[in-house]
């Protein structure tokens, strides 16, 4: 598939159909992860496959707490409607974690590194670009507490979960959604 | 070009012809970055485009600066050879700016939230991609201090610069970096 195709026709889903995801195909979804850039070469990325149904299970009840936890401090009705089902009904779900330190200079500044941080995003965002190429849905998922999703998945608690990437072929349409115009986004310094 | 050939191939470069880059090329690349998913399609990124002569000038001034006062925090002997020039030769350089406003739900967190950066960085390797596919090579610059870069380009104290894209076409040879084995990187819960 064409990168400009991949990059403006990507979408996110939440709906998945069960259907198995193959060794290969995932592997090949993490390959374009590792060839993202990073401060120094740090790779400072690292990934957890889960298809355990009682793992999926657990990320999904701390998923339930954070939504919970994040409408009553938004105040965000629509949050009441959220279902975060397809974290159970994603045949494939991969953590992402970066190391915190792996990041480049900014590891000397008072509020800390975030180098990795953006690195791991880079590799994320492969991710999808992957997946869809391969006929994939996917989605960026975050609503966690960090600490609960390093117990869930054995973490070591100096590296930082970022996030969930859930992958499986899609069932129904992708959430449409719009782009303001580059044009509104950009000034020219010329 | 094949997204998955953009993505292994793409390598960043620090040295670039004096080649104009067309408007359209520019427009091109930054309709890419526009497409990267953002937490609640907040999109809270905003570019600008420097072509001007001294304003490249008070860029490359800020990263003398800021290389220098990182080799003595850090003692890497290496930044006392790394030489930022391709801020001034790069025919282009585009700044990313992410809005914390604009993020998910982790503003609510005591640490703020990060999901805006995130979603930046995936329109950074977006634009990346992009640049790649046309021909250019790219550079992924943060050597800067926000605070300064909000005083050179004239960036509201509200929003954050996150990096700098270096922009033209290639002279020379790419920086050739390797990537651990993917497999080295994964775990699998299955």
């Amino acid at each position: 598939m064409d990168v400009f195709e991949a990059i403006k026709e990507r979408r996110s889903y939440r709906s998945f159909l069960p259907e198995e995801i193959s060794e290969k195909t995932i592997e090949k979804i993490l390959e374009a992860a590792i060839w993202a850039p990073s401060p120094l070469n740090t790779q400072p990325w690292e990934f957890i496959v889960v298809t355990k149904k009682d793992v999926k299970g657990k990320i999904f009840s701390e998923a339930e707490r954070c939504i919970k936890w994040s409408l009553e401090k938004s105040g965000w009705k629509w949050l009441e409607n959220y279902q975060a089902n397809f974290l159970q009904s994603a045949p494939v779900i991969i953590a992402v974690i970066g190391d915190p330190k792996k990041t480049g200079v900014d590891m000397f500044l008072e509020e800390g590194g975030v180098g990795y941080q953006h690195a791991c995003a880079a590799a994320i965002q492969n991710m999808h670009l992957a997946a869809h190429a391969l006929g994939l849905g996917s989605l960026w998922f975050t609503f966690f507490d960090k600490k609960a999703m390093r117990e869930i998945l054995g973490i070591d608690p100096n590296k930082t979960p970022l996030a969930i990437v859930c992958l499986g072929k899609p069932s129904g349409e992708p959430i449409q959604t719009r782009r303001k115009d580059m044009k509104e986004k950009t000034t020219y310094i010329r």
